[in-house]
């Protein structure tokens, strides 16, 4: 058996036969290896740096005292520097698997998408988590920014977790069963005999006993000692102060006593000096001569094999071009896609090359395109050149004037080659040449060069190529004009002839798989085998094909227990899944049916977010099976038991809490643990923040008049109001907020009204999810975020450039989403600036200093916020700013919207005219009365008369009976405007009119800006 | 070429497979291995542990900006632990050397006594230092004690120094040029490359840049966490915030912020904490059922071979003893060989064997004892049994009493066998018992068990045996009586016939080195094969053969370059090298010339001291040679080669500091560098407390009434009083402080007479030194110690048990002793009391806080140094009593009591008689006055006139003159005795009397208490 310490062992070999320094662990408490000098210095700056490191890492969030069997305070990671990156890295990484004895033949190594980002010390990276049998047991990334400086030359980090592939090697389910070592009688050492009083003591210490105001003058110190090293250039000291501070920091928070203003503060502190550090080290390295640069033999690129033009013959042939990447983004597979496909059609068309039907397809490693009877070279063609005007071209005795002479000179012919032709609309001298048409392979290499050059998706990286930058690193090209290389040369990438098939391994014969599939590089003779040999490598570059794949294999699998899987529902799994894999290989995996006791939420939420997996149903219900896919041949039961194992974990550590908090007698039992957990400073806990909540809560009821069993729900669900942020689930996986609070409650005693209020309470998480239902849900919804707004602007902490901590951009686009919603409820009547002004109130009988400005400027941040969703949504700018004086109430502003969009009756345009000019004419507010004694013209008078006949309501009704209705007052007042001065010289006179005016204006809705609405109506 | 990594690795992989546990260096900074929870939790209780790490060793104060060759703020410790210790841990250790590639038939490889202990974690055990070629690569150490608690069992420590060996095995003279691995490109990584920077930075931070405040605010905060942590029950965050606590401590240090008191302070804070830890530790342990233990397959002692005893024959034979050591100190070398002479003589003397001449004699490792002609058994015997008293046995009528009847019946026999004896000077009934003789086996079982488990040093450890102690493991026995074992069993120990020779290596061939000796075990057939076998594996069994070899070698080495060994005035050390080493190998190396421009006593401390070189002269001046003796076969150019590496290193670091102190313009620009270093928080600094001596001896100078050239000296001494200790050669080299003043003096223009004054201030520092010779020096040297225990009685600091860390006691001592040898010299009047109130008047001005009590308690300390120290000469206790009165002047004191003691003239008891008796009969203090006309007896009369006889001085003359002038007046006062009473009725009469008595008191010496001279003299 392979223990701990022989991995460890065999890891460091391995590196280290392949050039890497080895490095010991950092004397202080780090949260990862990257943190350790090796890492987060030496990426820096352009010196080359291969290393290889174990790094014990401590997080102190993470202690359980050793008794979850998957998570430890401190566990060991393998950490590898790979600078700059090698330029064949996943291969290098598969090795190592190898050399830790994994049979790669048998097992499901997949590379998933995972953008790494830690802004605390500035740094960001793509790249992936590795897969083994569906554990994530590597960290795979392409560092691109550390301390906020870029990266060149990219490096390429490994992380190895090892507790987790020791435990699936050793099929072990606690990590207090692996066996660590063997000792001197032969007898094993596990992980629990060496690490398990440790684990417990210093969980202890992280969760119970360490000393707040210790750690917290222990945090003050180490950042002072940081901030001082910086300023005597000194980054090596000062980072690490740095990391113990991080570490003081994490003490902190996992005694939960870090208050998101704390944390905002800490991370911008911790950030601040990584970056002066970062800079400070390149600074230093390069007074130092950057001494571990060496003579880089630049290889460049390789020269593409050269056709002799003569020898390609001038029949049409296929084209073939594939892309070869290393694995992108599920979601990044189809534009680009797409993005080839359009390159390549339009490029193409820019060309006088002819050719029949394009296809592009492609999977994550590989985008190809098919061209077909692509013509061997454009055809010859005339051009002409353009000379000065005809009218200039000539003298008055018709001899060529000093321009013309020029021009012919310039081109090299004589006069009599001069000829007149219509270029832009004018007549212009022009000399015709003809143009001879290039060679497909000329014109080919550009297109592919452009299009490959062209590539970017959402998020790009740079990788060890010195100009391209994509979604992930290309890594090869085939471009194929028949069977002549298009020699294409992009950067360091060249194209050529070979592909790249699944990945060889250990047990591969003659590369071949052994189910025959090929594998590894293969030549191409020519374009039209490039398909066959992908398909002939078992690889299924149609993503139909491969969905459809997906889809079979899972409807099968599933139904060999009698159950199915809900393609339909799934749909946006079933497409991330179908491009994680080249070749999809479904295999059926069982959990124990207990797990089924937890609420299928959490079940499925672990399958889809966290797996991958497809949850089988059986009579409508949650079957304990999935289904996973693999990527290509493995050894069924090895994959089987290796993702049963990983589900089993996550639902053990599911279940651990779903009991451990069921155990309590009721749910007022977690309440009291609310005000154990900071809020903010100034704030206090988020026990008061919940009372503020349902107090809050209980003010919007009175506006809204609220009474009865929903008044009752009300008061009991503001009683509960968060009470889940206190249960051991919700700690562990805060995405169940709320959705807890409704399980919980149901299960201890509470009504179906209250669960239902607290679970709505959350909502809406996100723009896709739905508002509340439920009128005390929607209260106690919109109370909570009028507190945390009231609140943050009372304080003056309003969000700054991309610096949101709070989420108060989200807040404010709930409490849109759920006032504008609530129309035909009573909701529809509540106010942004009434619920911001409660919220106020709220918070200053709490004692809160409030700023003087607070509801103004909540109430103007929160209505930009709807005015942007407007415009997301598709809103004109012009429409939007229409009902912005609406915003206050969205729910009346959304109405008028929708009324004004739908609406198609030609008299809008005319109502709003008339209503501009009146707006533009009247001396600022005038009341909607008039002496009809003091009006005498017929052009008056028949406007006063089309106003009175109008109801009362009117601007009350809908914008389509409003148009109706103000049709002939309108129409009044383009005579009246014809024929009335307004401002007449009789003040007694000019009042009436200016009164007339004002009530047509008055029977218009309030809230819209009629001149706005005007710009966005013509 | 082995990499440093490579190395690492191999002794990772080399221990791993001897079992141990892979363990990864500390997430805190440490100042060893040692310190790592894997070492210094784990040794203790009875858990096995057998571990192996690279530890990555912090030390402050060794930050050298990486400039110096040899010594890092960081550097790698490998450290192994094997608990228990296996019984052969040099085997296995010697064998990680081959490990690494060392081939140790070249080498010299030699177990140098080294007594490890680390009074700040309650540690301490005995072992070894390891040297290659002189050079210390490893620490060896049988761990006895840590955290306070006594181990069992006993595990074995290595502490690898991994920088040294790789710089001794790549042949670089600077550890930046350590090739520390192989990069991927094959260019090789240099340890400057991959740690300079960071040597650089950490020794800026720890020298120069590390906020002594902040330092200090950690410190406190850890030592409060490790308390708190303590009292939680939880040793693990304990022992963390320990290591936290005390790496805290060594920046301040590093800084020079630590006070006297404060390093007290604190290690005193570090042994409680370890201690408490270490305790807790083990009651977790136990808690958790010591879960590592496993059931030990106890081995016991192997079973002795057995003889027939009717195979012996009844022929005397020699008899053969070989006790096996693992390296012994040189000093218990002879101490053990005169035990176990003394131990077998007296013992074999006790039985009836009889036997021929007993010689013994060995080396470090094995101590040999012949007896020839040693009797196969001991012959029959009869013996007297006492009965009762011969006047008790037998009644009126001749019949046994009832006590003889009980002894008859007790010892089974009839009246006829009674017979009469005298037993201890009385008659006693008896009765004859015939013994029987015990045969040889029997004998020497019981003696060699005895004089095995009966052997002790000074210093004693445990190892694995249960039950032995001694200074090194004991690992064979060899007993012989001719051609049969004699099967002594010594706890785990058995006797046997297998002889272990030199160690083998790789290389030797047939239990054979390349030069024929044997090596190896080997079986002897016979006791009178023992010293051939011994003889034939080239081991010099006679120390005094063995010393001869190491000074004919040593001289004729010395002659190849023309030069000489001082053999009797080394003589202590030559005694040391007989004893470092079984086959003395002499090899004669060099050193550069440039170093002998550096004082020759920082040369040859150096070679003796650290080394263990013999210097070599040439014309009466040091050549730049010496002879190290190695222990047995070697390629003497790599052991030359070594060596002189080391030597250089050695020499290199104090020419740096010397070229860098000497770079200064003047001794006078060190002084204000004392105002930097903390003496105590209360006092000042060391510059504070300079001045304070410079004055203090001015005081003391006027009261000698010191002038002319003299006090000139003086005053400039003091101005550069310790001026040395802000040198980098004493920061570096604390023993040189006095003499390098001196030669950094004389060197900067200062006069001979006062370098020679600095040079003597700090005389003396061992009982074994001189005192100041000059009256500068010495009163610099007296200020010096006056203040010392002034300041420290001022602040009521005094000496507690053990703990001394001022060194008071050295102090006084000194104090004592330039005050005793001051006779005949104007110091002769100074008293201690004068010099302490001197002291304390000065610290006063100064404005500490004196305690009232300050100078008597100082006083009364320093005469009972005094006292101890006369004692200690052999001067009897009641002698040392009589002349303590005097002892507030040493000087005449001493003077004193040596007349005292060489006195022999009868006439002194008689003198004393007489004082005694009238000190007795005097009412306390009398005036020796008193008026002759009271006198009328004859016999006081003539007591009178004796008396008057007297010259005036007599009282201050020597004793000899005082016996026989008084002799006299002695006289005619014991008639006066016998006649006269002293308290006569009339107050006149009687006052005269007593004033004729008080007149002979006064005539003999002040400031001797006659009553104990009484009592000494009888």
């Amino acid at each position: 058996m392979l223990t701990m310490q022989d991995a460890l062992r065999r890891l460091s070999d391995y590196w280290t036969s392949k050039g890497c320094l080895t490095w010991q662990p950092f004397n202080t408490e780090v949260g990862a290896g990257t943190m350790n000098p090796a890492t987060v210095l030496r990426v820096l700056g352009p010196e080359p740096w291969d290393v290889a490191y174990v790094e014990p890492s401590v997080r102190p969030d993470d202690s359980r005292y050793g008794e979850n069997p998957n998570r430890l305070q401190t566990h060991t990671q393998f950490q590898v520097i790979l600078k700059p990156e090698p330029g064949d890295p996943q291969e290098l990484y598969l090795g190592s698997l190898e050399a830790l004895g994994i049979d790669l033949s048998k097992h499901d190594v997949r590379f998933v998408e995972d953008n790494w980002q830690q802004p605390a010390i500035g740094a960001w990276g793509l790249g992936w988590e590795v897969w083994l049998d569906g554990m994530e047991i590597t960290q795979f990334t392409y560092f691109q920014q550390v301390g906020g400086q870029n990266l060149d030359p990219i490096p390429v980090e490994l992380t190895y977790g090892v507790e987790r592939i020791l435990m699936a090697q050793q099929g072990v389910t606690h990590f207090k069963d692996i066996v660590y070592a063997t000792a001197a009688d032969g007898r094993p050492v596990t992980y629990g005999e060496a690490f398990g009083q440790q684990e417990y003591e210093m969980s202890r210490y992280y969760l119970d006993d360490a000393d707040v105001e210790a750690n917290r003058a222990l945090y003050e110190t180490y950042v002072g000692e940081a901030t001082r090293m910086v300023e005597a250039r000194l980054p090596v000291p000062a980072h690490s102060y740095i990391l113990k501070s991080s570490h003081a920091f994490n003490v902190l928070d996992a005694r939960g006593a870090i208050s998101t203003t704390e944390r905002a503060k800490a991370f911008a502190t911790m950030r601040r000096l990584m970056r002066d550090t970062a800079a400070l080290w390149i600074e230093r390295r390069e007074e130092l001569g950057f001494p571990l640069t060496r003579e880089q033999s630049s290889t460049g690129p390789v020269a593409p094999e050269q056709t002799d033009p003569a020898s390609l013959g001038t029949a049409p042939q296929t084209f073939a071009l594939e892309i070869g990447v290393e694995e992108l983004p599920p979601h990044v597979v189809p534009q680009t896609i797409e993005a080839v496909r359009e390159a390549l059609t339009s490029k193409l068309a820019a060309t006088r090359l002819e050719h029949g039907t394009i296809t592009v397809d492609g999977t994550p490693r590989r985008i190809v395109a098919i061209v077909e009877g692509l013509a061997a070279a454009e055809p010859d063609a005339e051009q002409l050149r353009k000379g000065p005007k005809w009218s200039a071209a000539f003298d008055a005795a018709g001899n060529p004037t000093k321009p013309l002479e020029g021009f012919m000179r310039g081109q090299g012919v004589t006069a009599d080659q001069v000829v007149k032709a219509e270029i832009g609309g004018n007549e212009h001298a022009a000399v015709k040449v003809s143009v001879e048409g290039r060679g497909v392979l000329d014109v080919m290499s550009e297109i592919v060069a452009d299009v490959v050059s062209g590539l970017r998706a959402e998020k790009n990286m740079r990788w060890s190529d010195p100009k391209l930058s994509f979604s992930r690193a290309i890594r090869w090209l085939v471009a194929l004009w028949g069977g002549a290389v298009v020699p294409a040369v992009i950067s360091d990438l060249s194209a050529g002839r070979t592909t790249v098939l699944e990945r060889p391994v250990a047990g591969d014969i003659d590369g071949r798989r052994s189910d025959g599939a090929r594998v590894g590089t293969v030549e191409i003779a020519s374009a039209d085998d490039l398909l066959p040999t992908i398909t002939e490598g078992r690889i299924i570059l149609a993503s139909d094909a491969r969905r459809a794949s997906v889809g079979e294999q899972a409807t099968a699998l599933a139904a060999t227990v009698g159950g199915t899987v809900d393609l339909e529902g799934e749909s946006a799994l079933v497409d991330e899944i179908t491009n994680l894999v080249e070749e999809p290989h479904g295999v059926l995996g069982h959990f124990d049916e207990r797990y089924l006791d937890l609420p299928e939420r959490i079940l499925t939420t672990v399958m889809r977010k966290h797996q991958r997996y497809l949850p089988v149903y059986r009579d409508g219900k949650l079957a304990p099976h999935f289904v996973t896919m693999a990527n290509g041949l493995c050894d069924d039961d090895t994959v089987r038991a290796g993702n049963e194992s990983v589900i089993r974990a996550r639902y053990e550590d599911a279940l651990f809490f779903w009991n451990a908090d069921l155990a309590a007698e009721n749910v007022d039992g977690f309440v009291p643990g609310l005000d154990a957990l900071t809020f903010e400073d100034r704030l206090g806990s988020v026990g008061l923040r919940a009372r503020r909540i349902a107090d809050v809560a209980g003010r919007l009821a009175a506006r809204v008049k609220l009474e009865g069993s929903e008044r009752e729900t009300l008061t009991r669900a503001g009683q509960l109001a968060k009470f889940d942020l206190a249960t051991q689930m919700v700690v562990e996986m805060s995405s169940l907020a709320g959705f807890i609070a409704r399980e919980y409650a149901v299960r201890k005693g509470e009504t179906a009204e209250v669960a239902e209020a607290l679970y709505e309470m959350e909502q809406p998480h996100t723009s896709a999810d739905p508002v509340p239902a439920s009128t005390p849900g929607a209260l106690l919804a919109l109370a909570d975020r009028f507190d945390l707004l009231a609140a943050m602007f009372a304080l003056g902490a309003k969000p700054t450039g991309s610096s949101d901590p709070f989420g108060l951009r989200r807040a404010a686009l709930g409490v849109v989403r759920i006032l504008r919603e609530s129309a035909g409820t009573p909701l529809e009547k509540l106010t942004i600036r009434a619920g911001l002004e409660d919220a106020v109130a709220r918070l200053a009988e709490q004692g809160v200093e409030v700023a003087p400005d607070a509801v103004d400027a909540a109430l103007e941040f929160t209505i930009g916020r709807f005015a942007q969703l407007l415009r997301d949504e598709g809103t004109s700018a012009d429409l939007v700013n229409a009902i912005l004086p609406a915003a206050n109430a969205p729910g009346r502003a959304s109405r008028l919207l929708r009324e004004l969009s739908e609406l198609e009756d030609e008299r809008l345009d005319d109502l709003v005219e008339a209503l501009v000019r009146i707006s533009r004419i009247l001396p600022g507010k005038v009341k909607p009365t008039y002496d009809r004694s003091k009006l005498t013209e017929p052009a008056e008078l028949a406007l006063a008369d089309a106003i009175e006949k109008m109801p009362a309501d009117t601007a009350s009704r809908s914008m389509a009976d409003v148009v109706e209705l103000t049709d002939p007052p309108v129409a009044a007042a383009e005579e009246f405007f014809e024929e009335i001065l307004v401002n007449a010289e009789d003040p007694a006179v000019r009042a009436a009119r200016q009164g007339l005016l004002a009530s047509l204006l008055a029977a218009a809705p309030a809230g819209i800006d009629w001149k706005a609405l005007d710009t966005a109506l013509s």
